[in-house]
């Protein structure tokens, strides 16, 4: 949001400068700007967090070794529509596509197919890849473990990931893309809270005496972020770990966790092809329905329309 | 629980009883005992909602013609490994343990497999179709609509299902089960936590007010419950039937809740054959390596360990 303290610059612009400071890292120019590409559409989409905000890690991991920048996905092992692939430490925004159209292909093939990633980096915005899927006509089915961020159910010590989940169907020109983490607040989020001195809209952790609480600084403190729905995201986290780091035959979260970076991640793709389905063309018709229905919710705010992601 | 109330009567009793209950119905008799013997063991799980204290609702809805007892699925289409099934208003637990097993047998042959299911009842305990699956072998992901119980996020009219999500892990001789709606509490959880003059753990929905409370009448009297996460759930939920419904080519929420009952609903199977996979040997140890680590959480209560679903 622009502020007083806000320069404004094009997404031309940011697009040139990111990838311009990746081609001395020893980025091709194709690469340079294919990641540049993603870092910028993330800005300008509003989700700085995993734009312009997380770019400077992103430059830290390859300079420390841990993305490789010109590493490519190699095939492990393929039995009929999955394939299990090594992602080499490639960066994780192209490893990510390109494990979406491997699963695309497979899909193709044989209706549903999976590609399971294992040894790739942090994915950024994982609803761009069900983007990716669902605008060619995909649906998409995403999962990534992530480093340890939120503690299990009743315990005070961070070994859960956040461990974003994306769903997406094809729709129109557009899609309807779900991309949510299992933690109710990142912590970039609440730091972002903090720096504007506002509470979270709901409460997003515990606070060091072990209370709930909606003040994103005490949470900061105490390092207990809220799973969604308390035990219920908590138990979906360690869900999410176990198909990742089983499917890809990759690391674990709290192998990511005990490393003390996150690196060497594994992550899930699942696509399947609606061509191939007996109704695809009554597909729009099916999702005018439901998302018409949604649309005559009775709202709290009158002046609100009820949004679907 | 027993209490003082408590009329105890043996798994082989309640089996005979629910078995002897549906043969007048219709029921073949090896039919009657399948179903009977899935109400049985929800029951013994201590799952009463979906076991003794549905049936009545089960023998009702068979009554009505909205269950057909001797209905079977029958194939509608097919496309390597994913096939589209009409559920023919059987038994939804009979339906959907067809369903899981024709996502396993494609997942053998294709190494994974999709089975969606049309015009389908409700198939009580999803987590037993993630049993099933995995105690075999194979990794198992279920979805299914539900009539509408939940408002969309920012609304107060329910349009949107609890949509159990289901996700199951073979590990050793038993499994990982998780079996999750996405609503915080069922209005079965909270009727009885009305009948038992007790609070909800955790804020469950809003008041008439539009006050987050965890108060079990007040939400019931509203019919606001809290999805799971808050607008993250909500989000969920719509997807979820988004999937169902289009992959099976079946309803979609909106139409099952216009129809009054929750009937004719849709379901999705996808089975994963782990023993296609090149790290299948070393299963166990991964998720000995994640379960090991779970353990080790620093618990609030310092007696509690903490469990994995």
């Amino acid at each position: 949001m622009p502020d007083n303290n806000t320069i404004l610059i094009s997404p031309e612009q940011m697009h040139k400068r990111f990838a311009s400071l990746l081609l001395p890292l020893g980025f091709t120019k194709e690469r340079a700007d294919a990641c540049a590409k993603i870092f910028t559409d993330n800005s300008v989409d509003g989700i700085y967090t995993h734009g312009v905000n997380r770019f400077p890690v992103f430059v830290q991991y390859v300079k420390a070794g841990h993305v490789q920048p010109n590493a490519v996905p190699s095939l492990h092992h393929k039995f009929g529509g999955i394939e299990q692939w090594n992602g080499n430490q490639g960066p994780g925004p192209l490893n990510a596509v390109h494990a979406t159209e491997t699963a695309m292909q497979l899909a193709k093939q044989y209706g549903i197919g999976c590609a399971a990633l294992a040894n790739t980096n942090h994915w950024m915005r994982g609803g761009s890849y069900g983007w990716h899927a669902a605008k060619a006509g995909f649906v998409f089915i995403g999962i990534t473990n992530t480093i340890g961020v939120m503690p299990a159910w009743g315990a005070i010590d961070s070994r859960l990931g956040n461990n974003p989940f994306v769903m997406a169907m094809p729709y129109k020109d557009e899609a309807i893309v779900l991309d949510m983490a299992m933690s109710q607040y990142s912590f970039g989020a609440m730091e972002l809270s903090v720096y504007k001195n506002e509470k979270l809209a709901v409460q997003g952790g515990f606070n060091n005496m072990g209370e709930l609480t909606n003040d994103p600084a005490e949470i900061l403190a105490s390092r207990r972020a809220l799973p969604i729905g308390y035990w219920k995201g908590a138990g979906m986290s360690l869900l999410l770990d176990v198909l990742s780091a089983v499917l890809s035959g990759g690391l674990a979260g709290h192998q990511i966790t005990k490393s003390g970076r996150e690196t060497n991640i594994s992550q899930l793709f699942i696509a399947i092809d609606i061509s191939k389905l007996s109704n695809h063309s009554f597909i729009t018709k099916t999702l005018d329905g439901i998302i018409e229905d949604y649309h005559q919710s009775t709202t709290v705010d009158a002046s609100k329309k009820i949004t679907y992601p």
